[in-house]
């Protein structure tokens, strides 16, 4: 089934205790398109300047996206500049240059407006609304949003948050979002706002499922090397919102939830292990298949029955 | 089978946004043995001071701890002094007054010279030798430390972990010991310094198991009322042994350690929710095998076989 992603393309230049790299390619968008493209028919909407390189947007092309949402406007692309540090858990921002991101107008083409799934990525919540205004009949809508917004456009935000299905934050945004240092009671209260399904992502920890009284937790991929974790949580939402998508069931179930998570985490786990959004380019469906076994080996454990 | 465990026995004065106790039953031997006594023979080695409570002694036997090992000096027990903020995630140690654990001499009962299992909870890795100088022929033998005994006994540590087949300790002590970020890379240096079985506790996030190739990932229980974290290592680490000491394979092999893990997880989340060790000493089997089966309900996830 199709699915529609807004959010951002970019050019970041990163900086690890491994390396840095000038002007590579990043964007919430991005990274999700190159995720969730290889489960479903993604269909992206962003806006980039004259400098964006024909060549990234190949890469897009390579994995099936449907580019025909991505608006160029005079002037230059989105650039983030940011650093991590050896534990590599808070990237430091050194410098944020808007660019056309500050005349993005999310203007749907056609063709976009059935996507039966679609993601909101990190943007102002405003957008996030005009975009849902544009959609006729969606069946899922996920979104994901950041501090800035929590901080500066909470109203806005609430009134998103209201029409929404799926929120995918993590959980420094959660406690944020909540007012509570308590996951659990962070999770219900955010509940209350809109989304019947949350979840919360913890980084190299993982992530929390909450949906209908269930709790699920699932680990993050234990590596020995994470060169870049820029874009991982974007990685990870298009893993879950891609396996949503292709597996389209008529109601949404715990079972496939589940998977959907772990998806996002084996497309995550990828990410981090090169810089920018080299692992997604070249990834295959053998190793993502693999993977995905591994996290089932990696969280087995069989009941005890004798206790009482 | 029988379980020695080699630790303090305290009285903490604690203070978490939710409350505070003054001279509350604690120590790392204590926790440890409430939470082990659960499901096997214990057998407790510590020293105290002439204020330790009868009653307090009582709770311990009342598990089927063995107290002949635990000696009393004259002057007062050990007394550590901490606070909790909101995040509960780390303790603010406010006094430390260590009276009678400064002349602790672990000198063991001949009747506990043949335990099978050996837990030497975090002292002085000098008595931790000692103590292993003493047992027969054990089966498998546990440890923990910290970044005190790292910085200061680093040499003294080395030659213990060399002795010991199973170290638990949390990841910023793992790190520490280490000199590395990552914990696949950490665990693999550990590992080459004697323990051919690694725990990291992860605290609100779980643990991890490193043993053979494997690695497992438990999550931690999602509570929604965190009341007090002191002693949950402690407690962890007596579900750990406790449920390898009542197994007692031959071969202790990967099913058993996952479940013994999970055990621990569920008897730390216990000891969270109240204060000090109430939670423990109120505790029934049918409560523990819930939440077994809980951590189970919460970490399953179907396979997906159609990817590659």
């Amino acid at each position: 089934m199709s699915l529609l992603v807004v959010g951002t393309m970019a050019y970041d230049s990163v900086k690890t205790p491994f390396g840095e790299k000038e002007r590579a390619l990043g964007g919430s968008a991005t990274y999700f398109s190159l995720s969730a493209g290889f489960f479903t028919d993604v269909k992206l909407c962003a806006v980039i300047g004259e400098d964006f390189e024909d060549a990234d947007m190949d890469l897009l092309h390579k994995r099936g996206v449907d580019t025909e949402g991505v608006i160029k406007l005079p002037g230059k692309s989105f650039h983030w500049k940011g650093e991590y540090g050896y534990d590599l858990n808070e990237a430091k921002t050194l410098d944020t240059q808007l660019n056309v991101l500050a005349d993005f107008d999310p203007v749907l083409p056609e063709s976009y407006k059935d996507a039966e799934y679609v993601f909101l990525a990190n943007i102002d919540p405003a957008l996030q609304g005009k975009v849902l205004d544009q959609v006729k009949n969606p069946k899922l809508v996920a979104c994901d949003t950041m501090n800035f917004w929590i901080d500066g456009a909470i109203e806005e935000l609430k009134k998103t948050m209201a029409r929404i299905d799926l929120l995918i934050i993590n959980e420094g945004e959660a406690r944020q979002l909540a007012g509570t240092p308590n996951l659990v009671q962070a999770a219900r209260t955010i509940r209350d706002m809109g989304p019947h399904t949350l979840i919360i992502k913890q980084g190299e920890y993982g992530a929390l499922l909450f949906s209908g009284d269930n709790v699920f937790s699932a680990p993050a991929y234990p590596l020995e090397e994470v060169f870049d974790p820029t874009g991982a949580g974007d990685t990870f939402a298009g893993g879950v919102m891609g396996h949503l998508a292709r597996r389209n069931e008529s109601d949404i179930d715990e079972k496939v939830l589940r998977q959907a998570i772990i998806m996002g985490s084996v497309m995550a786990s990828f990410t981090v292990e090169k810089f920018s959004v080299e692992s997604l380019v070249d990834l295959e469906r053998k190793e993502v298949a693999q993977r995905f076994r591994q996290f089932h080996a990696m969280t087995r454990f069989e009941e005890v029955t004798d206790i009482a």
